[in-house]
């Protein structure tokens, strides 16, 4: 997706960028922005988490309030990057685009509407401001967890205005782009709107489901399995920051729980009359048939939506190929087997075991790039091992 | 969990199982009862799958009506485990007790009441029947991904009533045991009121959310991240299967579908107010605080019941320890590692590979058995290797 070198959007690439922010996201991106030659300036408001940002690499402090560097370097962004909490952002945007009127500005926050309005009731010098949002997160926060390739295949969102200059965006959407991000441009507005179902709503669902926990008897608890647990991860987050988000993006999120709450109706309609058919209160067989078939048209509704999500995992797209390999399940077989793979010459990108007890063979999934892994394939047969490719 | 060999469970352990059905939980059954060298004979309506079933060394098939095996040694079971889908659990039951006079029976149903009540309609001999249920599965299905290991550690609830004879319940209670299950005993209702919490209602809420993304632009479809699939993972079950489960589940799936709509009001009632808070059309900062704290309130009752989730995944209690390695991302570092490390005579139960492209090391996770762990680390440092342990 990145586009050439010699591409516009290449040579809009920003000389000196500057995040403010080193969690995760800012982190992960200073990494990504420092491989490919980009001066990067950090700036964070604890400074533990400033210094650990650098020492891992992700750019150098900005020293002082001018933006001279500790190097002695000229030291001015191009380019802001505000990773900044969702209810302070439209805040400290306005501050940098203060504080750097030559540089364009940009966000990472997952509302874009609200903040844009606060900052045209400001009176924010909007020509220099590109709202944006990299869908990209881990199960782990803060720049400990950060990734120079975070952002590898993910969408970033940009959300320009009519005020915004061509230059700005420019530089914004080369930025998003060099760090491996598939970059699509919408109003504040269908941002919203997108982010309410495949976001937040979803948030909302898995706390309902959760909260229908709190009061069940311990034994009930006990009998959870992988669905419910996977419905609820995300029940686990933070109240304080989702009162945030959904307080920002009550509109969308407000019109998609209206929509969700008609289709429960439904099923919960289906359901009484399932249940009053059963105690003889009520209807016959034509109720009782109409009712299953709401159930079913909800599940298959269920299907339809779920099947229009791309991809298997939504990580970056599939780079490797997997070469399976049976292992007796004794000591030295699994180092026998990469010995082997060594003396192919082939390097090893990721490996998975699959065990079962009742069986004295292992499975060992040995993910390769592409044009790797028939000559390792045909290598491994050759020394004995049976293998899947 | 699993009692002393000694103890009156053990004894009552049947010499020989029928496993009637033999997709994934009925074939897992056998694979995990053959290991403790009980007969299992099997059955199944596909040839196909009891073909199956039978060379991945589940058992031995069920040789003609009158159970004279194919090997000619008597093959009258003491118990008859009937593994079929929901709808027709009930009538195999019924025809597993005038078939086998002496055998206790038992099914594996997700549902308890509604077969126990056709059971008690139609007369059948409930002395000798124990409605039971094994909360265990995996994503693939069939008996080609059964392990034998499948039950270990997994809840398996027995729901008996008062007409149950104690030696049924005792030969029931020893088999699931004998996989290594975790046995509780429930009534019927009880334990449909906690599936309904832990498992029928959150695929419902999974539906639900999955629903809302079936007209959504393709663009905002292409936003969706690790949240929702995890949220609507489950959203892809069949709708046949799950109309049978949610119809013969009605009773308690609707009183907790009524306690979730009602969380699900406050919140919209919330949403909306925070609108027309922002549009400036009613309400004053106190009906904006409230409605903040009632968003809040969903997200922390979202946080407290998904605490209440025993362990992490939910998989069998960890057994094995990480030993974390620092690789060089070089071919051959990772043979050599594994050299090593059998070198050290110690077995690798699984491994795991973090990269990351902007760093020049790799981690590797090396599983091994409690007691090992130590012993390892301190063999790899000697050799050089960076080792967190």
């Amino acid at each position: 997706v990145t586009e050439p070198a010699e591409s516009p959007s290449r040579r809009a690439l920003p000389q000196v960028v500057l995040v403010v922010g080193t969690g995760l996201v800012g982190t992960s991106l200073g990494l990504g922005l420092r491989r490919i030659g980009v001066d990067v300036l950090l700036s964070d408001p604890s400074s533990g988490a400033q210094a650990l940002a650098c020492d891992l690499g992700a750019g150098r402090p900005l020293a002082d309030p001018d933006g001279a560097s500790a190097h002695g370097g000229a030291a001015r962004p191009d380019l802001v990057v505000v990773a900044a909490p969702p209810d302070v952002v439209a805040a400290v945007v306005r501050a940098q685009l203060l504080k750097w009127p030559d540089a364009a500005v940009t966000d990472v926050a997952s509302v874009k509407s609200g903040p844009l309005a606060e900052l045209r009731t400001a009176g924010a010098d909007l020509g220099r401001y590109v709202g944006g949002h990299p869908l990209a997160g881990r199960e782990r926060s803060g720049g400990v967890a950060a990734r120079a390739d975070l952002f590898v295949g993910r969408p970033w969102v940009l959300t320009p205005t009519v005020e915004s200059r061509p230059a700005a965006v420019s530089t914004v959407r080369a930025m998003a782009r060099a760090v491996g991000a598939t970059v699509s441009v919408m109003d504040a507005e269908a941002h919203d709107e997108a982010v309410a179902a495949v976001s937040h709503v979803p948030q909302v669902a898995a706390s309902l489901v959760a909260a229908r926990l709190r009061h069940l008897p311990q034994a009930a608890v006990a009998l959870a399995g992988q669905g419910i647990r996977d419905v609820t991860r995300i029940a686990a987050s933070d109240p304080g920051l989702w009162t945030q988000i959904l307080a920002g993006n009550a509109g969308s999120v407000g019109r998609t729980l209206h929509a969700l709450r008609d289709d429960l109706d439904a099923v919960i309609a289906a359901v009484d009359t399932l249940v009053e058919q059963r105690t003889g209160s009520t209807g016959g067989t034509d109720a009782g048939q109409a009712a299953r078939a709401a159930v079913t048209d909800l599940v298959a509704a269920g299907n339809e939506g779920r099947s229009r999500i791309p991809g298997k995992h939504g990580s970056a797209p599939t780079r490797y190929v997997s070469v399976v390999v049976l292992v007796p399940d004794r000591p030295g077989e699994l180092a026998r087997l990469l010995g082997d793979v060594g003396g192919a010459g082939v390097n090893i990108e990721d490996l998975r075991m699959e065990h079962s007890e009742g069986r004295p063979m292992g499975l060992a999934a040995v993910d390769v790039v592409p044009g790797s892994a028939d000559p390792l394939a045909g290598a491994l047969r050759s020394r004995g091992w049976i293998v899947h490719a």
